[in-house]
């Protein structure tokens, strides 16, 4: 059995952790703008409570003396520990310096990616990147430095087995997206879709996905993002505009995300491992709603005459058929958060092999931009115009954080390794999508991914879950599948 | 000069402050009903770190050590050694005792008051009771016992004191309310009061009032409250309904204690002193813009019109001379809460005397709901039917919240002193009102209220806006020419 004391110490951890959920999810939704400065200091208090609480040497001593008994608490009490060791070989003055580096750059950098100009943020990012060696310098053991960032992110990803796999899907993409650019394009959704019933409809298919109004909330914010304060308080948020349908697709993104906290195991509550166990994992859920239920035919079968009955303006000119392929455009662009689903992952994959460059040393950040362009046009074919579209358009190097990338292509790659699974464990589901009913999909998830929180690995998880390792296989064949006969290819 | 490390002590301390009033605002507003449970836990943490940052034996020292220039540091060292020395006097396991008697005095206390049965809930009182005689037990020197309670909520003041102020107000309340009962009465609102409509003149008056949205916010919640999260994040709430206009009055209400708190001097940000200096003031700052100003015969020259305009059903029937008697119905009661401006310090006075009587011990709790009905019964001539409306109404005392009542009768002694104030220093106060201009007040009352913060005692902060101690007479002068008047008594 846990000590009283350490279950009160991780409870304490989670509830400092939802605090501060509740303060960025307010920065983002409800507080007037006049209230930023202030909010800053209490969420940097907030974060500095949580460090010392996580790093406190009693809770060690605690976890030492721990004795768990069976699976569950001996999880909680390795994930803790790891927790624990990871906080504390990283001094203080380094985090610190780490978060006040990060808090300069953010201003030098939207201004450079405001006027084009790549110098401005050169000297941000090179202390960026300074820190984050000496980061990696804190931690021994790593096969490549990289492998610590990583960590942070997937734990227990290599930066080897990332290149062997991105490697893979990056050799069956790239020929993908050139037969796609190279066959006569999709039709366009004409649209108009006046942003009040995109709400309602948004409304509806989040429901059918799992939101309620007891344990939920949806607000909107400029960029849309998924809360959990607990497993019964999922807060997810949608941004809608009238010339498109983006927004109805991150509603079903973000509830995807919401889903997964939700469905932790409640006896995880206030452990610390009531919580998704990483991003790759996360997202593999987010896209598995958006894309393979979500821009799926039989999705659209049921959901297509609804969305004619939302915008029978924006709709009428479109067959089921035309509308579906309009629904999966696919066009190699310059900006990654506009990519669609075979798109993306090669923005991903150049930000990993920039990354790992930046990190190895082997690219000068001066040489970047230059490294940026030439990876576009190899990877998507397309020209970069400028930094502005091009290696400034991301704001995650200006926090200083690198190992994150990855984890959007993971997750692309395991939500097709679990789709193949669910389509194999549950008969009928083309029928029961086709039918507007998702439950079967919420309880396999539920059964193999949600409910164990932090207290299995990605990696061990993925293979419970689908019998596999991590491959890209799957969502190369179902992409090729999928795109291939939509292209007419 | 303030030691950096005490400076970051005091900023720690408001930045709990504030996460603790977002997490209080958030669950009246926002939050999922299935997150209650978790934001228990979540609350109760913030408050223990903050009790434990509050008493640590380092920020005594830097206090000892404190060489404070000039009057603000003065007052922010004065401040905040009382705050520390107060909760060290506070064993934390009575502290614990007493949060912990609260909560489950909670469901009895609905229980019993949905029941009209207050034997369920005299245990729990009594309970209450008892920690609060331990809890006054822990501070020394006290004239009487429940100065100590008192002030926890209005520092400085004195039971003998309240005792002479409120003996003055009762002799002057009960013939006023009296003769008003005895007198033909006024009209009644007919109504009904779309609540669409209700909220947008309510919007409307509230920025009239100084609400505006760069720093302020309004929603909805069952009991209408503020919060300031900081100076330039403040958050109003309110509740409507179709059948009367106590909705708007209560936005004029808590836009008075956001005016309070959005008028802090803002170099007292993160002192512990930035916020209101106590409930009583506060609710002087509410009474003031709710009863004064708003309902007051100019404020309707300008906002009659309007009225009439947002609902021309519910008003047509009234002239102006009815609707503003009809704004101004005084009617002894049961409820305090629905209370008239006339009445109301009559039900505050009972609870204080009643409150008095149990910490001396001269009243057992037994005898409780009997004191309660002979009390009612001669302060307002009414005959309480049950305890329900009588002894049980109100959840402050199953919090075992004792002290408190008095202030919401200080804050109408408070607000009529520095109306009387205000007239004498605004000339053509009248005829700004009257053409719907605020700014004037708001401005007088920063310069002598709002900006202080916490740095001028109540007692102190009174004399220098007014000249005056606290003293019932201009309440009790302004509520005779008005009512008397209006009832033409």
């Amino acid at each position: 059995m846990l000590s009283p004391e350490l279950e009160r110490r991780l409870g304490e951890l989670t509830d400092l952790s939802a605090a501060g959920g509740l303060l960025g999810w307010d920065q983002q939704t409800m507080m007037p703008p006049g209230g930023g400065e202030a909010r800053g200091n209490v969420m940097a208090t907030l974060a500095t409570l949580a460090h010392e609480r996580q790093t406190a040497p009693e809770l060690g001593a605690l976890l030492d003396a721990a004795q768990p008994d069976g699976e569950r608490e001996q999880a909680i009490v390795r994930v803790a520990r790891r927790d624990h060791d990871k906080a504390r070989r990283v001094p203080t003055e380094l985090a610190a310096a780490m978060e006040l580096a990060a808090a300069r750059a953010q201003e030098p950098w939207a201004h450079a990616r405001a006027t084009n100009d790549f110098a401005l943020f050169r000297p941000y990012l090179e202390r960026n990147l300074e820190l984050r060696r000496r980061y990696v310098d804190c931690f021994e053991g790593a096969e490549h430095p990289y492998d610590t960032l990583l960590d942070n992110f997937e734990p227990g990803l290599t930066t080897a087995r990332v290149r062997e796999v991105f490697g893979r899907l990056r050799q069956g993409l790239v020929p993908l997206a050139a037969a796609i650019a190279a066959a006569e394009p999709a039709p366009v959704l004409p649209g108009p879709f006046p942003v009040a019933a995109q709400q309602e409809l948004a409304l509806e298919l989040a429901r059918a996905f799992g939101f309620d109004d007891g344990s939920w909330r949806m607000d909107l914010a400029v960029h849309p993002f998924a809360q959990s304060l607990s497993p019964q308080d999922i807060r997810v948020t949608a941004r809608y505009r009238e010339d498109d349908l983006q927004g109805l697709f991150a509603v079903m993104h973000e509830v995807g995300h919401g889903l997964y906290e939700h469905q932790v195991d409640p006896v995880l509550g206030r452990t610390t491992l009531g919580t998704g166990v990483s991003l790759g994992i996360h997202e593999s859920q987010s896209r598995l709603w958006e894309n393979l239920v979500g821009r799926s035919e039989p999705f659209w079968r049921h959901w297509g005459p609804k969305l004619r009955a939302a915008f029978p303006a924006g709709t009428e000119d479109l067959s089921d058929d035309d509308l579906l392929r309009a629904i999966n455009v696919v066009k190699p662009g310059l900006i990654r958060v506009d990519a669609d689903e075979v798109t993306y992952s090669l923005h991903v994959i150049l930000r990993f092999e920039l990354e790992v460059a930046m990190i190895e040393g082997t690219l000068a950040i001066g040489d970047l931009p230059d490294a940026w362009n030439a990876g576009m046009q190899e990877l998507l074919g397309v020209a970069v115009p400028d930094d502005t579209h091009g290696v400034l358009q991301d704001i995650h190097w200006s926090f200083g954080e690198l190992g994150y990338f990855p984890t959007y292509a993971i997750g692309n790659i395991v939500a097709a390794q679990l789709w193949t699974a669910i389509r194999r464990d549950i008969p009928g589901l083309e029928d029961q999508i086709a039918a507007g009913g998702y439950g079967a999909i919420r309880d396999w998830l539920r059964e193999h991914v949600h409910r164990h929180g932090r207290t299995v690995q990605p990696a061990q998880l993925l293979e419970r879950a689908t019998g596999e390792k991590l491959d890209p296989a799957p969502l190369l064949e179902q992409l090729n599948a999928k795109y291939r006969a939509l292209y007419r290819i």
